[in-house]
């Protein structure tokens, strides 16, 4: 980590647990929450990239409505307009992984700007961040609205240089996600991957410049180089 | 099915079984087969579309070797030179559903030209037809080598409309794939759905024309318009 003026958060799976909504879909359909939660993030993935590829871009919360449906259908499962606004919401309500708060601190502190850029809209994103009260702590919430298209198109991860004035190298971005962990590091950024849950690394031709178990690790990983 | 002036299908998933490699998986991994084929392929696809994305095309050969390695790395198998060899040839020999070839023989007697549009490079369409003995059913294998870049990508199924010199209402799109048949019906084509095994149709903003439970039924379909 060297030369690194800023530091740039994925929201989705990084910052936010995607998976908070299990305790919304387990209350709509018992005992079904784990199943739903986990093809809904699926197919919600597969939407964006689809959807990118076909150039159909949709805004993200569209995405996350779509995915619910055919998981739904998929699942033989009722879905009617108040359940589906019900847990579409969760969505906006995601919980920060337990050491985020006090890693952002401690990063904060370092005098670094700390951004987040996200497939979520404006809208979603400013949610998310504001019902946990992290807001404080970013100098740019990144929407993929801006560009028209989801990642990891390069456009997407332009956009961040654009609004930091910073140049890729300079900015390490900091995923969970191993597609958008090796989208980045193709793009150029330095790239921590964050892995949390013993994953294998995606085969996309890349790796990152480092791998991280959780955020607690990542202050010192940012001190040791400054 | 009005205006069909050529059949395009889709290949692997279509007209081959990719789950035709259970058997050699087992194989090699005793009673893993069903779980390796199918990360296997969830990843395989992956890596066509995030690799599109990136722009960093690979050829297809590649993106299943590479899909491999990742679902051997995360179920925590050894994967030597050698078995990987075996598996990924075993993508080159794959088998036709049951019912596909009594149904291009009907449809090549009702004087249509057929075609095959696919992710697969021109070598491994080539082969794979070739092993299963079906080749002098097509006057064109399409390759998305072309356009490097892959479905659903509109420029790929652009090609062809250029190869057999028809608007893209002219022909009729046959695919297994509900995102290959989203694709292909946003960029203009007549969609024909094979859902052989009673899925779900993916939420993409868009409907095939008609969904079938096999090739076998396709002939009637065709007929019914002409």
């Amino acid at each position: 980590m060297t030369d690194t003026k800023a530091i740039v958060f994925d929201l989705y799976g990084t910052l936010y647990d995607v998976h908070s909504v299990v305790q919304q879909c387990d209350a709509a359909y018992p005992g079904r929450g784990i199943e739903i939660s986990a093809l809904w993030r699926q197919k919600q993935l597969e939407y964006t990239w689809l959807r990118s590829l076909m150039g159909q871009y949709i805004p993200f919360e569209q995405a996350t409505h779509d995915a619910l449906v055919y998981t739904c259908r998929q699942l033989r499962l009722d879905l009617d307009a108040a359940t589906s606004a019900t847990l579409c919401d969760a969505y906006l309500k995601l919980s920060p992984y337990p050491e985020v708060p006090a890693a952002l601190q401690q990063l904060k502190a370092m005098g670094l700007p700390l951004a987040i850029l996200s497939n979520g809209s404006a809208f979603s994103i400013d949610s998310v961040v504001r019902h946990s009260g992290l807001q404080d702590y970013f100098s740019h919430l990144l929407s993929v609205d801006r560009v028209k298209v989801f990642k990891p198109d390069p456009r997407v991860y332009t956009t961040a240089c654009q609004a930091l004035e910073l140049a890729a190298h300079e900015i390490l971005f900091i995923s969970s996600n191993a597609w958008d962990a090796a989208g980045a590091s193709h793009f150029g950024f330095q790239v921590c991957w964050v892995n949390r849950q013993h994953n294998t690394f995606d085969e996309l031709g890349v790796k990152p410049s480092a791998v991280i178990g959780g955020l607690d690790e990542l202050p010192a990983l940012v001190g040791a180089a400054g």
